[in-house]
């Protein structure tokens, strides 16, 4: 099994609720989606603040499995949001995460959050991890 | 209808998903509550990280809108989190909020996540709101 | 020598150009003072930024090494600041640190930072410090 | 005069004790450059924190400025810092900014912050100012 099924399985153990899938893993980078339906929208037509935030947070998650393998006690520390342009409300939310750094202790990585197929992203987020000790 | 019940109503009509109560507002400050089921845990027995992201926006919306009145318009700038100690998963997520700046443009405040009982916070977060032009 | 005076002899020792005073360390909190003079002062009469930021880092060191010891590889992995007030230009400027957590690898605190003898905060923060294994 | 030169006598006035100079701004973007001395060093050699939080500030405001034209009162209300890696106590500091969004009201920005030659960013800094009414 290729490396971004193998994530996508572990992510579905792990985080059985999230409707985010891989799209792409590997070189400190990854690619989500989460689609969107009425659930995740709020009145007068647009994603709800938590979405994007689940988004990001699955992004980094998935670009450090990508480099340090399926290890479930990788947690979040610390996540700074920041909401830039109201998204769509028909489209999906995509979040594409760059590494910026992978340490033995901490990984930091920042998210960019687009509306699909709208060139200017709609939040950008930078979030650390903690990697156990191995 | 006194000021707590309204914004409970405004809520419920502006996020119509939210699993979020409202137990305290004014005074610059709020306190909601997360009832926490199957739907918000992860393996292993903790609830999942957007619900806690989710409780401290929800505990500063509805600080603001304490002071400023109901106001769909007012939206998320900016939150930043940390994650401090592992949730119970048999408890419920309790956030409060204490505004640290009520301008005319921008709204800040800090929200300290509890799981119900427990004195430490589980986590910590801090956001700004922007406020529509009156 | 007590503990305040070896935390204060350090401090002047790793960073020998602070003009940051320690006034209070113990019991996983600091309270710090920054002397205001030409060089920290901008046109109009304010207190530069970065003056404010390098508070509340030194603040949030202060408290750390109050628990753990004089530790120089105690680093800072994130710090977020909100700005909130103009500070006054004849004010010192006061840090009031709060751990919010002192875990074996990180230890998180919130700051509060003043104009001395105001009682709202001019800025907040909120930082993380990677401390090294013992 | 051109615009990168307005902007440099611009801070010179607005910020007297910067070391920053402008090396680049325009296209929603700035480069800046911190000359290191024995001002920003710690014993053990690198670069004080707050020389590198300045440097990520005055990028942001910098790109800014190239986009809104001089203006005294945009104002700082958050950033956001992560320290990635050491930085070298031999190169400038030179710091890189993308803005992600340019409001009427608010402008986010994202900085890039080397040690100079070096590939890999030693912090990375989000941060957001107010920009005046027009």
């Amino acid at each position: 099994m290729e490396l971004k099924d193998q994530i996508a399985a572990f992510l579905k153990k792990e985080f059985p609720q999230t409707k985010v899938s891989v799209e792409q893993v590997g070189e400190q980078s990854a690619t989500v989606r989460h689609t969107i339906g009425p659930e995740e929208l709020r009145p007068g037509g647009t994603v709800s603040g938590p979405v994007m935030m689940a988004v990001a947070d699955v992004a980094l998650y998935v670009a450090i499995l990508g480099e340090i393998g399926l290890e479930a006690l990788t947690v979040t520390t610390s996540l700074n949001f920041n909401f830039l342009r109201k998204p769509s409300a028909s489209q999906d939310i995509i979040g594409v995460c760059k590494l910026l750094k992978l340490g033995k202790r901490l990984a930091v990585g920042e998210v960019s959050i687009y509306s699909d197929g709208e060139p200017a992203p709609v939040a950008h987020a930078v979030g650390t991890y903690s990697i156990p000790p191995r």
